[in-house]
């Protein structure tokens, strides 16, 4: 039997490597990715996966695909799940993409992964892998054997799985080009104040610099120009969460609701993501219409339902898709945003597109007259008014 | 005839005061309401209402009605239109209220405000009026004689009407007890930052001092206790109007659009109405279900259309109302809130009704074991993997 | 071990009456419920559950309950799941509900169901025990020892089973007040035209009499008279469902989403619900405003998939109801239908409380003036007006 | 002054032809479109034109334009306002663009149609002009003058405008090929039933001949083919009308909020449009997903309510459109449906794309197991339970 494991080198998927060989008795090829992670660690993990035995060890780096295929959508569709911007969860899907092909190209009779049976990456990956090929075999060695965190620290002693040096860290941590997220330890409890310790990305808001105002240039819903200079995604994201991260932009603390309905305490840096979306969100709010600001409401918090639980690839996905492009056409401006402390507050607005009248010209332009306002109001309470009367009888 | 006419000394009111006198030849009763503003203004009010002619004068302090009346039901419903706390919106129905009732006691033949047609603020008068006493006659003055403002100060200059002192303030300002807004003057083009003199109840954010934790209790939705200390609704907010505005809090700058469809550049300040707001809504999402959050999502955006617009005595309103009540039976207990440099992060939610529960105790205690989320994911992508066996076919 | 199992007296059942004593060596006490079937048969239950070797019986009619706690807030919601009037969903919960009662009387150990692994009723039963009792076991014979239809005959016919004499009728049928189910055979074939013997309920539509018109009578959501003729609920139902029933009404043949994802054909018979709820809903027309009808439709649906879900326990089941009987409050007046070969037509609505006002009349009566809509059409286009000016740029 | 008047020959036009003349001091050129009725009433609109003094008139044969470009969008939207099938809506679009295209080809000051200011059709006209053209001046003599029909049939004999022979029958009736619409007269009271003789598309259900079953083929959510037929939409709706109509289906009763708030009692008859909206949503339900299905129905709800009320140029309908575009990819397929004394009923359904598996076949097939339906049902319901275990506490 031959399968195809996704390796970090963590903990779970070293001992799901190990597992596979000995419980599984499976000739296992491994897959590490990075998405925007330090690029260095590929090669860490390669060693980790030869020497624990892998047949065949694949490296590759995604992030542009990461950045253009997954987070530009996420971007047009303000990308919020219950406030999380689906850092985590846009990634799964690269990934699990790729190790469905390399699983083809390795004639492998199955695909593995080290996701437990309680979170929400199991969702992202099984889905995706039977929404790409739906007869390919999929094994979770931690679900499917019931693995406890300490069962998996004995094993890898006794069969010489390098443990992690942060093993005893009490957080658990996962982190690529859009965001960290940080879970687990005292912080479950939600009475717990998050320790400043958690941060990596961010500043202390109190200790920031003095207030920065940036810009951001839009072109149809996308980021292509940051101060200025015509950006890349992933060089323009790069750039943007070290800025905006001096500045203490994009903590993120919240409950959230996982895929299997637990509440969760999560903790979230994002300060590019943050500073973007925000800035998109009040471009959006310049140039569509009320009423197509109100349904797209709907249609991104549906979005972010579906990409959040493993659905990237139903089909609702992409007529949602469908309709957020059309919407996108006309998402194109210069978007300036104060850094202060911790806060993104959007300044400055411009757009070819912006529907903003100055008020009085409007009126007179467009032929209107303040009596006419009567008419609308009146009729907008006409329904109300014959029920009130109704009331009296 | 006679004419009650909702008074506030500004220069809009002051002109209708005489023109009901002069043109509509009518006997004007004045009314003058407090929701929150500075109490002894009233005093001035008055004075001025009776040198312009007024035959009778009315002074009431609706502070209380306004902040137990709509503004808690406000906070159960994240009351919140794009953004905007709805501040001005909600003071209008205790106002527009007391109008009808007193134009009842005087047997007056017609009530009279001084909105312009453009705004906001004529839908919530005139609908609350025709929704209260569909008979009852409204006189809009400035909107029914199309006044610009130019004509306004040549007329009170003629007319001998008291002209406001900052009437040359480029800014349209109005504050109650929930919130300031700021609008007008080079404003109203979204491409330029707001300068700092526009803000009056909050700090600038990079000039606050250090960060405080402050405590607020909720009991079924409404703010009973601000760090330990039982308050009334009024008490509570100034309070927190004043602690939060120190550390900067509350700033608002957007894009909004109006009921007639105009999109407006929109300055606010609600120090208060961010913090509880913020914190209401962590808590919810500690004590309500994922579907329960997701469907109020809907009736909370509702319910703000309706408030923004002037419905607030629309059938619907009650019956959206019926809804939240019931789910804010649970919206009980205490967070913490960190005011840091303008911003607001909830760093501690507990809560008796508290759906989170450690993640594993709860997998043991509700009888889960990891294997079992399989077919949770199986079943959830089912039909997603039919519409993909299709497309291979 | 002790376990109280729902009984029907039907092979399911029977087989898991036997398999509960034998395979989980439990003694069994069995409950029969009738919801509006021929009451006569709970008699013969009785006498099947002794012979099987139930240590004790249990017989309830619970069809009064089942219409007032169950029907009549259906048809409050207007409740359809994907055009289906939830009969046999309804009907679980009183059951269910009252198996978890009998349990904690007989002092029980866990209570017994025999539905498969396939279906909805699982999710009907499974959910509404676990919400009454969440420590209560659930023991499913069938699902969790994966028995086929053919392995149930053969150990019925080993073990003595009495084998229903249509057992080799090819169609899976549940009937209840409000509704009949037919399923399964050749129907599950989308492509096959349903055959006029699976109906017992209703006249084949071109072999109906003359047409008939009828009235129901509405106070606060609930149809409390028939022809002039003030009836309970249970009377009046089983009265409509034949006048319905002879005119061939209530006929409905549909392709469903279950709980579990499957596509599946359904067949259903269901006279009186499909004469109520289409006069509730003309009804609801008159007299609520069209933006809580637009509102309603939401919260109906929600409320439909809830309830066919198995969640009738879960807090948003109830939160809709709030909102769902504030509105009923006013659904109240006469409403004529006419039964014409198959279909139901509404075709005289009163109401006392009817938004309808003879056009004219209420120009004049509410002080419109027809030049006043012209206001109302410029100002809801306003915003694509401007959109429009933007693309000719 | 030049002005293109809209003009159907009826009596609204005919009076707005003279008096554009007389008050408006306007050259008129008067232009009629044919969107499904007898074609050979152009002959004779001419010819009234002509004689009313037009100083040019233009005909168009829109019928194919219509189908293809509305009605074809409007099927699979599944287009229902409230119940209503959108004809007159719909038709309303290709005579306003008409409009304005003639006006510029004719270099004309203004256009002009017959509307009065209560209903439906001058938001239809007035939008669409005004979306196409911001500039073009429109003039509704009817609603500007606040005419009466008792003054327009005065005025009529007074300059000699031919008074059509119908000018007693109480309704008002508009057609064209996708339905017929009847209002006013006694029918304007809800509480009285339709009399037989107001319907001229469809035989009285109980006198229709005996069932016919006819099948309708989808390709891509348009109905392309009739009884095994290929035929253009015009051909095949022509002809679903004259059989669907034999057999009495396609009788519409309603309550109808207007788009100024007025509930309105209408009749339609609309007997293709019946046949074709319950075939192409049955379809869908056999091919969509059920998220699919639930999301669309709240994004068709939107369409119909902004194809009602004059929107089509909305770019909201655009954005709406491209979600509904992606999904009908898949509506292809084959339908049967019964015409059975007034009823259509879908009895068969098959599609290439279809998502139904028999079911027992799938269970196998996808690799369930009906144990694992378990896991679905339990965290369906996790913070339910957890809700229940608080309140207990």
């Amino acid at each position: 039997m031959k399968v195809v494991l996704a390796f970090s080198g963590g903990l779970d998927t070293s001992v799901c490597l190990k597992l596979l060989q000995d419980k599984y008795e499976a000739d296992v090829v491994t897959l590490a990715v990075n998405v925007g992670q330090d690029p260095e660690k590929l090669e860490e993990i390669k060693e980790k996966a030869e020497k624990l035995g892998a047949i065949k060890h694949k490296s590759f780096d995604l992030t542009k695909e990461f950045v253009e295929n997954y987070v530009f959508k996420s971007i047009k569709a303000n990308g919020l799940y219950e406030g999380y911007p689906l850092s985590t969860a846009l990634a799964r899907y690269p990934i699990a993409v790729r190790l469905v092909k390399e699983a083809h190209k390795e004639k492998a009779d199955a695909v593995a992964h080290g996701c437990t049976g309680k979170g929400n990456d199991q969702f992202r990956f099984d889905t995706t892998i039977s929404l790409q090929d739906p007869d390919l075999e999929i094994i979770a060695p931690v679900r499917e054997l019931n693995l406890t965190r300490s069962w998996e620290i004995g094993y890898a002693k006794e069969q010489g799985i390098p443990i992690p040096v942060d093993i005893d860290q009490p957080y658990s941590i996962d982190e690529n080009l859009w965001g960290r997220s940080i879970e687990g330890g005292n912080l479950e409890d939600p009475k717990n104040e998050p320790p400043e310790e958690i941060y990596e990305l961010t500043q202390s808001p109190s200790e920031a610099p003095d207030p920065e105002v940036i810009e951001v240039e839009f072109e149809e819903g996308i980021p292509i120009n940051l101060n200025g200079k015509k950006m890349d995604g992933v060089s323009l994201i790069t750039k943007l969460n070290q800025i905006a991260g001096e500045h203490g932009v994009g903590r993120i603390d919240m409950i959230e609701d996982r895929a299997l309905g637990l509440k969760s305490r999560e903790n979230y840096e994002a300060p590019a993501a943050t500073v973007i979306l925000t800035a998109h969100k009040a471009l959006e709010k310049l140039v569509l219409t009320r009423d197509e600001l109100k349904f797209k409401e709907s249609v991104d918090s549906l979005w972010a339902d579906l990409v959040y639980r493993g659905s990237w690839f139903d089909p609702l996905r992409e007529d949602l898709d469908a309709f957020i492009d059309n919407t996108q056409e006309r998402v194109t401006g210069q978007v300036r945003v104060k850094l202060d402390h911790g806060s993104a507050r959007v300044v400055s607005l411009e757009s070819p597109f912006s529907l903003h009248e100055p008020e009085l010209v409007s009126f007179e332009e467009f032929g209107f007259d303040q009596q006419e306002s009567t008419g609308a109001i009146k009729f907008q309470s006409l329904q109300g008014r014959i029920f009130r009367k109704r009331q009296g009888e």
